[in-house]
């Protein structure tokens, strides 16, 4: 059997281009007892994916060259000949970028729905959404009242965080790179305010009257000066979440900006990064909270959906650009 | 009765000069009831006060033009008028640059020690030793066989931080500026091992060589490049207390510096800044296990005194080219 794989050509220097990915055919072998086929169906490509295909230790290893790039994937099970898994049911989890591939069943998750319902489980509650909530919750410390400012606000992760932030009491703000994301974040996702900073001459004192009591909470996707912007107006014991950076993954050399010191220092704040795995002891119950608000409709979710196996490339880089709303995902 | 004051004359601008204080007399009132005299007798100069002669919002308001300096001063009780201080008594607070001046005992502690072991009042057990102690054990949360990287090293609080490092069982490294203070670290106050970033041109190498477990505490003292290096070598889950950034308090304009957020993010790193007072709940219980620990002499202390209630201002501006060993202190 003839089966598409896309593979890691070369390590992009700076944004990634289509020339850094390959596709090739590979065949595929007869399923063996404890093992299943699986067809890929959905495709999560996520900024966080750029850090890996670069050859520096991070905190998971990097891509190798000429092997498959992974990403959360939604698939069907095609056959089986394990117990836990049936034809005809989805699975989700690290997959790698093939159209077909075998799996022991290691680190799937079954899900359990109809295919209508199946992306939520890539994004709101997936490794999105636990994101977003366990960022929001165990570093940032909402409290009642408290401002909370995010960046990539439209993004994936942003436009959970900022709902979050409402459900738990907060005044929201969002910083985002459209006029168009900025309506949509205050009417879709009831931000109280929103801020496209690329049409904001002076971002500082933007966020200054967006937040007339000082910002507790800033959680920060993007890194740069548009965190720099935000840290300027942070309160004393201001939380810090660093969960991206996306304008800096396509930097070749270090970016320079103030330095940070002498406003954590004179803040008492609290600037720490995380990765969703640093909290897995908590997955279980962040995902019932999760699909309680899900269920409750207290949480809204906007996916960006292309199709195609072979735009998989393209939408990764698409995300560099800010072509998304809300979560990026490849239907197959 | 004639009285010197030392004034702030102007703000700073970048590194503090002697025009920038002015000594001025004034008259001292006699006392009454409810209110004593105080005589200066040792007055603490710290890198932090540089922060305070600035006209910006900080933790503290800044000092005033043409008002008397306060810093950390140890008096002796001349005339009383109060039920809880006599005649003859030491006490210790945040006071005035002033020979002699009256006070009502508000916030001033009482030192029953004789006049050889004042000293540490100021230092290893006054705000200096909280300071160590409660940043390193409050925020570097040190564990065993772990490694801790110390700058500022042989600075008041540097000394003292190292010291509880190696007594919780940590590997301590310090950078400091002078091979003489290198030697120091190294034999008195037992680090194991100390690096001169003056005479190390790569200094990132040198913090990586001295680490090779990597670095999983590093109490900043400094800020700056100094700062740089360290998070280069910084392991997963490490914790930054920002306790102080004198490289960068007598910049003009701000800083810059390799952007911080993707090393933060990538090592699920905590960099938090504080002050001392942040911890005030802590203070009886970390007093107490201080001075237990330099009862025991398992902590030293360096102190640097000069002489004379007109070498404030010069002492003051001293530390910020290292002059100091240790606890910087005038004698009045």
């Amino acid at each position: 059997m003839k089966n598409k794989v896309i593979l890691l050509n070369k390590r992009p220097i700076g944004k990634p281009t289509l020339d850094d990915f390959k596709t090739v055919y590979e065949e595929i072998a007869a399923i063996e007892n404890g093992e299943m086929l699986l067809k890929t169906r959905y495709v999560s490509v996520d900024p966080y994916l750029r850090g890996r295909m670069n050859d520096s230790k991070s905190y998971v290893p990097p891509f190798e060259l000429n092997k498959p790039i992974q990403s959360g994937i939604i698939a069907e099970v095609t056959e089986s000949k394990l117990e836990a898994f049936k034809k005809g049911e989805f699975v989700s989890g690290n997959l790698d970028w093939k159209e077909y591939q075998i799996s022991n069943g290691e680190g799937l998750l079954k899900v359990n729905e109809n295919e209508a319902n199946l992306t939520p489980y890539l994004g709101v509650l997936g490794m999105t959404g636990l994101t977003a909530y366990l960022g929001l919750t165990e570093i940032g410390l909402p409290k009642e009242d408290e401002t909370l400012v995010v960046s990539g606000a439209a993004g994936a992760v942003g436009t959970i965080v900022g709902q979050i932030g409402k459900i738990l009491g907060c005044k929201v703000v969002g910083i985002t790179g459209s006029d168009e994301k900025v309506a949509l974040l205050k009417s879709k996702f009831r931000f109280n305010y929103a801020i496209n900073y690329k049409t904001t001459p002076d971002l500082k004192t933007a966020i200054k009257n967006a937040c007339p009591n000082g910002v507790d909470i800033y959680f920060d996707n993007v890194g740069g000066a548009i965190s720099d912007a935000v840290l300027a107006n942070i309160n004393k014991f201001a939380r810090l979440p660093v969960c991206g950076a996306i304008s800096l993954y396509n930097d070749t050399t270090a970016s320079l900006g103030p330095r940070l010191q002498p406003i954590i220092l004179t803040k008492s704040a609290t600037m720490r990064g995380f990765i969703v795995g640093d909290f897995a002891a908590q997955f279980p119950a962040a995902r019932a909270q999760l699909a309680l608000w899900l269920q409750d409709k207290k949480l809204k979710y906007s996916e960006t959906v292309v199709e195609g196996f072979d735009a998989i490339p393209q939408a990764f880089i698409d995300l560099f650009e800010g072509k998304n709303e809300g979560k990026m995902i490849v239907k197959v």
